[in-house]
């Protein structure tokens, strides 16, 4: 009964099958016939054509796309609450050799139009100050919330406008996904995105997530960045296997499908208590200490959010049956 | 039948089925069971106190033991044809924020006492120039030859009279703990090594690789290192139980063993073609060019290791009969 | 009659003496004389043991003292409207190779012990955040705001308690001096201050700054890092000249207290327009868009500091019956 | 009687003349009237249209150039010997974040096609090896020989047909152009030059070098790049004044051509035991301990080049009657 953490799931099994069925002989790196794969299979899923690379984590895919993005000397706008700001230890800044995040606010950790051009006017556009390359947003957000297709594309007109890049940052991309019942074109490309962290290990893959490039001049010198910083495995067919495994047969959906159902019936028994609207699979609640010390004594586990707020996360594998007795726990507090 | 790359050679099953039983309900990142077991198994396999961390690369390996040991306004002596230097796209310099390699020579790509002293005597130390901070060796070394107990002993030796960290890159340290007949600890720490890239992927692994830290104290920065280079993956379990498995009733020696045997059946057929004397899993060999079609139009894969010379790698996987008719391939040459 | 910058303004004579007065023969970078004499003779206006580094500029100053303090993988806590966060184009950035710079607020871009506090207590000391390593704070502040000792020391004592370095930007230490009537050393040391970029350039040098480290350690990697930069001037003896010319019959204090002075008097005509107490050579006053038009046409240049507000700078040569023109138009304002 | 380096030379006198001229109210960093003439002076001098920047070391001028024409993934070839390989500590590393220097071999530092290509085909040319970018040149060579226009050119249509940006590392230019007798545009931009580091301090100047784009779009990220890394002095008219006043009357190659004959005189002297026929203003020269001891008894101050071997440095106040003395010293020995 963990609702730690979706890092803490078990892989799918379609993932192990597809890591055991990849255990051929075949070249070394990328050389592989599924690696091979993965741009057409991508580009299938986008309906446009992209340049995909996989990487072991999702902090190497966000700050790969943020150095294609944005120089050293540059900045990058995302939220104040974002992963790659709070998150990642600076991987941003290691990656970028030290460019500059511009924190904007807006509820829920999501961007808006007008938080992101405030941070963009009140910067001075002189050599004194990083100069703004890149707009970085994540979806689903670190609060659970998602951008739809409109709101996407406000960003990434302002993004063009402005002359920034456009990365989003989809550990939950797939809860996007579903939640909003937009296609991946739509939530990304037709709004603007030029890179896309595409998360698959918080949603039942092992350890490989995929950077979409839809612009696809960025690939080039990433080939070498991902090389440079050892995320170029000597046996990459592990992790393109695993890759594909999540997208045939709508594997990747369906595991987002059945977390966000989940987080559904938690917010339903939270009422009141919700601190966000739930949205994909992560619901963050109102809880005291001595009712966070009560949900622990029943076996539940989860993450406290500060002082008086708990995080929930809602897991690939959770089915209703294995909700239902923290959304009655809950339910049943006060 | 292909020699081409341990890197192409499929997993162990010990490994496939740890994987599999990993496949719980944990904790993230490294607060998992299996991560958290490292540092005690591995002490017992070096028969002394050690830090480990895994990580998805040895390139990931390496570069975070350099940047534990030189400052980016350093230097790092190594062979001229070092991995480090040559096939790791500047990962040295990535991860060290641009310490240089200081090159020096030896048969075999193997380092010398004298050959190291006279690339730091050559230094000159003051502030126009990066002081030498590190020496990193590979053993088994890029062209097949392993490092004796006493032969880094002396390295290390030297290492500490010029206050230089010591690092080996082991890639392929199974290999030359079966070569040498020595124990891990004689091959390391006991000869000053500091840190040890413990390579298991070339040797029946899929993904994770061990950083050694006899001198413990550099764990701590390094895990901040991993952590912002992208390299803290969030279901880590799955490479601890990779490293754990290979470990335990000395699969990792089983497979060098039997990768080391098949290069010796190679290198008895090949006698005076080879170019360098053949004590781990790598075969060099001199062939004309005609020679490598014919081998190759017979079923055999390899590199091309420059003009007239090819390089075979025998994998942990490859059994006396399935290197027998390259051997004889090979001998009915000319 | 220009207000705009007390970088805009010439150089002290004493400044173009001491420069013609070293241009004999001596030895190049730092070797010379005059370079050689920096230690000791800063060591006595501080009345302890210091090491010192000249550098070309402010910026190099600040830097390469954050650098000393802090680790790529760290933080350094600083005010949010600090020069090295919004006017150095990312050079802590770029000199620590990616440490975060982590924003506290106070009235006047000064900080408190409590606004540290609560920037260090919103962190997780884990590690997926950059650890804070160091303090830095500006003296005079960029409102032209001056800590006394007493401030300065609880500032020291909380990073002393915190582990963290403490780097204090100097580029008005002479003005903070003069303010406060404190001693150098009062100012510094004595409150837990590590290193200190002594600014000579907006007091009437020409392009040499002082960096001091009272934590005399952290000299020696400077030294490296400064010649890594391209900051070790093959000349250097002519920016050691200036800064002992200045140090020579207390030029920097006579400098900075007319500067003080000018501003005083400034002060006092602008009354309830003032933004910020007056304490050092800085004025920020309330004016219209109509009144700045005003004081323009009648011949007074200054910068205006958003809206609605303007930055008003008394240099080290201006003399009261400079700076009364201006005290007048000001006063007849409205 | 100082034959130890041009940098221990004073400075020419109509460079105080122009730093005291230049000592009036103008604005800060690089907004000043001096530092605007630069672009179009140099245009002039050029005979095209360059962009200009001051900068106020040799390494800074080196590195930004190489920063412009390297990504950090990439690598650049250079001379075994150059003053950026061996006289920097790490600054190229520094200021490309980590690309690598490739080392060409070649009699008396200087660079040849063959050599260069030497280089350029024992790459591989994947991700895994930092790709070559960029080829630096040093005129005159760390050795005092010179670069053609013809050679120059040479070196220009390989590094066009390998597309490597061309960078000229020109501390000893004028020094070259007088040699030579060449004009500054054959020697550079029409040889394919994108970049160079026109030198000043060494031949009259203080503190002040030019940073030359032909390839004028490469300014535009240098000028971020410069203020980063703190080298956009907010008093920059003091440098500006020095370029200018050194251009003005042909100030630089009046100093160029003082020292190249001075050096010529010693060469002369010198006959067998010169290591490098003598081309600018340094001179190698075969000498034993006991020699080397004797001149220096005479009251010459030079610099031991390793054992056996004596540089000496002309500088550009050094007249005939100056130089004398030494020749006569170095004939008479033996």
């Amino acid at each position: 009964m963990r609702f730690f953490s979706d890092n803490a799931a078990p892989v799918h099994p379609a993932v192990l099958r597809a890591i055991a069925a990849a255990d051929s002989l075949d070249t070394a790196y990328d050389g592989d016939r599924w690696s091979k794969a993965l741009d057409e299979r991508f580009s299938a899923v986008f309906e446009t054509e992209v340049r995909v690379l996989w990487v072991p984590s999702g902090t190497a895919a966000n700050c790969l796309a943020l150095a294609a993005l944005c120089p050293p000397h540059g900045s990058i706008v995302c939220h104040r609450e974002a992963h790659i700001q709070n998150d990642e230890c600076g991987a941003p800044e290691f990656y970028t050799h030290g460019a500059k995040l511009l924190l904007a606010d807006g509820d829920g950790a999501k961007l808006t139009p007008a938080g992101v051009a405030d941070v963009l006017d009140r910067q001075r556009y002189d050599v004194h100050q990083q100069r703004p390359h890149a707009l970085s947003i994540t979806n689903a957000t670190e609060y659970g919330r998602v951008y739809t297709p409109a709101e996407v594309a406000a960003l990434g007109t302002l993004a063009k406008a402005r002359t920034l890049g456009f990365h989003m940052d989809g550990a939950r991309f797939a809860n996007a996904v579903v939640a909003t019942g937009a296609s991946p074109a739509d939530l990304t490309w037709r709004g603007g995105v030029d890179a896309l962290s595409f998360g698959f290990v918080k949603n039942g893959g092992m350890n490989a997530e995929a950077l979409v490039f839809f612009d696809t001049a960025l690939a080039a010198d990433t080939l070498y960045r991902r090389k440079r910083a050892g995320h170029l495995l000597s046996k990459g067919r592990y992790l393109a296997a695993q890759l594909l495994a999540m997208l045939d047969d709508d594997v990747w959906l369906d595991c987002a499908r059945a977390a966000n159902a989940g987080a559904a019936l938690l917010a339903q028994a939270a009422g009141a208590r919700l601190l966000h609207p739930v949205e994909a699979n992560e619901v963050f609640l109102r809880v005291t200490a001595e009712e966070a010390a009560a949900l622990r004594a029943a076996g539940f586990d989860f993450y406290d959010w500060g002082v008086g707020e708990a995080r929930l996360v809602v897991s690939w594998n959770q089915r209703a049956e294995d909700i239902r007795p923290l959304a009655d726990a809950i339910a049943s507090l006060a």
